[in-house]
């Protein structure tokens, strides 16, 4: 049976690349394209990222599209100092010779998406949603084609990670987010409330070295480099798993569990901008806009990522 | 030694009621006045509801005075589906007798500030900040007077009450919180991240009743008829107690813990305004303006209410 | 008969110091008394400029009310680069004598309408509107009893003085001018739109000193001093003339023609706060909630002035 | 010589036809293609008419490119109580046969730019600004290539149109606006000021007639229909002429003055967005981004234009 065809729009960082690995790992997914997106660190490094991690899984028929070097309506925030320089700092990657598509990331979505039956293509957006808002607003006709999107953003419980309440993600492009969530696609909402209850523990760590594979390994060694900020910043004795997240969602919804309700974004350019609206008890009179998870299974999610890795080179 | 003295700034509101009635059994505390506001029900009541409360607990000497009856910026909204068309709806009072001061409590809490000693009244606030925001801008000069302000406002963990991320007391005078909240004064803010923990099971109000007191069993006759809207809506077993709890942490701060940091208010009229910002990370820059508490100890929370509400008639 | 009864809210500046002048000079006008506000400069400052001004004109029985010294959500912003150190730079004034009420502004304005008939007092606003928002917030009763309220502030055509779009008075405190305007009180706003018409020649300031009055020479004194800034910046023959407008309004409507319009305060806090949104044609569905004026008759103005600087000491 | 380099961004619309057949009738001008937005009507209909009007000005050979259909972050509002259903009402035009080409606008701009020498290409703008905000979005790398942007848009003295004080092209995508007024490109604003100036007298018109030209009077018939609005609203005589104006900007720039200063665009989705914030006083502190032009030699503007037309088929 074929995969489930899915486009990862993503900014890596060392756990977008988990991530990646972890979709090119599982037959279930059919990955038609990666889609790079400024975020975690510049274009470049994001797509030169994407690049190393491609060939570190010996996958490199899966196409890599250059899309957004900027949000929509402001500056370019970065993380450097979580991630290192190249965004996938603690694993020595060879310098890449895949190539990059010439086409845009955007007109990929696009095409894809058009190409595809309607309701087959699954978008996964693992950082600011730069691109998918620009394929929307380019053309709307997609939104109803796009079968799901599963996205990597969002906070309701456990504040920001970039301002007090704004997740890295939302706040980098909250009016890309914004039109996202109002586009009409249904929307899987994976946020800082699962992810900071998947703890990088070294236990787990040592499970995907203990694979024997070199992407096992450099899993573990990507998760602890970056892993240094959050544990200064948490006083936590791990750190939390982001993107990764939101692939064991597809490989595995049945680990998760939500509510059906409504999300914005505040765009306001004041104290509350970029953090994401959570209407988890009902109270606004917004229609529910997408399936915000709150709950995992954390060793089912990481007995899944360990089992899949060793099917890696 | 005489008790610390206080102001009780306040819209009951049921569990506004208990925390009065715990002040005012309590010796620790010398309550100057009672101060009202609008807020879960119009001022007409909220007055009518504190003068019935301090002839339940025969305690008529304390004086009440009459404050805001509207917001700063916008239209009240009240909540009489939690509360009733009383405030205090789940005990059958009698009309009250005891008469309302003259001043304006905007004015009695200026004028009790310059008279007393700088640093030695402490303001409660139980309800939106309209009263407080309205003396700091009419007399700044009493902000350096306040030793602090305990208040019963924001959410960090929980969610909002009245939307999405919007505390009640916040939300009905945003601009209010946001100029106490930049005022320089001391503030102590028990969040529903506290009030969310503290949750009145049966055994709990049974042992309040079982005081054998009029007032505890008024507390508890009225703690179980404003819980039904907080029952279905949350699906929890019991529901949360409010406003008692700034009462519990000034006879017994040791049962709270909490952090140092910048809590700022949405003012921005879309879908953020009303909510707080709460800098629990210490990511955006601004200066720490209050201790935001986030645990406490319930069991011995319960303790202490019971065995005060045992000291009134 | 009597005069029409007025409270004159005020921070002067050279201007309000004029603009109280020729209400002192008019019979037609009663008085009842003077509500300084911080504005031009600090209300030190203002509350001793409005007792320069009523010694200069030997009016010392109008009271004189010190009102807010701050803006309800943001810092004082003030303007000594225009008006000089005292607000009223340009005219040397003995040390002032009269006393100041104890009473609070706020407290004054609430007064005075409930003891007065209803629809007797119109309010005139030369400056921020903090103390006459406070009064609606502590006694919204206070509303309907306003016969109308006057008020110098808003810009349609002529952009703004402080910041590109905001006149002085609504930038400073523009959550208390939006309250004033959503209060349903008649209100007729007299914009920069007017008083950028009304430009202080030479020769109509020497028709003032013609008087031979200590005060028509100090008006002209006054408004020398003042114009250095404007005169630079416009790079005009002469300066404008604001809050006297505002006086000559009262005495003679039929010189001013405008429209009936909604009018709102943007209260964002990003490039557009703190300006008036007038709806001039009508295009928003919002209500009507004043008169806007946009003509006048500028030679019979001055004509008018002149008259009745004549008539002071 | 060859002639200026343009590419015109336009929502036709009456007055976009008008300014169309200008720039087509004038060899200093070389129109490397049409690209479409949504505006004054749905996208479907602005394609359409952009196509009838090449076909009427026998210049075919001229491309068209269909662009956004929608703004970037909220519903598009059009105006078909203005411009009829097909945006050009008040002609009768043959269907169209003049194909459409396959790349979207977005694309040919990018592609144009990228193509051209840097510095060669301007873009004259005479609708809301989607397609040149997405082409920034997606291809920062154009910004410096762009010579300048003439752009329809702007009010500062006028008030607005659509909404108290925001212009249509504004209003409809305040977020493209803002991001473009940050871009750096230099831009040319051609705003209400000027355009309220440019009054359609019937003697004009007639002599647009007067040239005996099919397309002269077209011109005159389109301008005819669309005035009943704005004769209606305004009380005027005549109606303003908006789109043309870019379009003789780049003829004669000498017929029109203004100032180099800072616009803003308001999106704050309260009472103010989606105006701009016009710096005419400099008084901001924002660097400068724009020519604002404020005056022009209307009789200039109307001779030239006539002589054009009659250059037409």
């Amino acid at each position: 049976m074929p995969g489930r065809k899915i486009i990862i729009d993503t900014d890596p960082g060392q756990d977008d690349a988990v991530a990646i690995l972890l979709a090119l790992a599982s037959a279930e997914l059919d990955v038609l394209g990666l889609t790079i997106v400024a975020g975690n660190v510049s274009l470049h490094y994001t797509v030169e990222a994407a690049r190393k991690v491609v060939e570190l899984a010996e996958r490199t028929e899966v196409p890599i599209y250059a899309g957004c070097s900027r949000p929509i309506s402001k500056p370019l925030v970065t993380a450097e100092h979580v991630h290192g320089a190249t965004g996938i700092d603690g694993v020595d990657f060879a310098d890449p010779t895949v190539p990059v598509q010439s086409e845009h990331a955007v007109d990929f979505i696009i095409r894809t998406l058009r190409a595809e039956p309607a309701g087959d293509v699954t978008l996964v957006t693992l950082g600011p949603l730069t691109n998918i808002g620009l394929a929307l607003v380019k053309a709307p006709d997609i939104a109803p084609r796009v079968r799901e999107i599963v996205a990597i953003m969002g906070s309701l419980h456990q504040g920001g990670n970039i301002t007090p309440l704004g997740d890295f993600n939302t706040y980098v492009d909250p009016e890309a987010a914004d039109l996202v969530l109002q586009s009409g696609i249904p929307i899987v909402m994976v946020p800082m409330d699962i992810t900071h209850q998947v703890l990088n523990t070294r236990e787990r760590l040592d499970a995907w070295r203990a694979t024997g594979t070199r992407c096992g390994a450099a899993a573990a060694d990507l998760m602890q480099f970056s892993e240094a900020f959050d544990l200064e910043k948490y006083g936590w004795g791990a750190a939390p798993l982001h993107d990764p997240c939101a692939i064991v969602y597809l490989l595995a919804p049945e680990l998760f569990s939500g509510r059906t309700i409504n999300v914005r974004v505040s765009t306001d350019g004041t104290v509350s901008t970029g953090m994401t609206v959570v209407d988890w008890w009902r109270v606004s009179g917004r229609e529910p806009n997408c399936d915000y998870l709150l709950e995992v299974d954390v060793p089912a999610l990481y007995d899944l990522m360990t089992e899949r890795l060793a099917l890696l080179p």
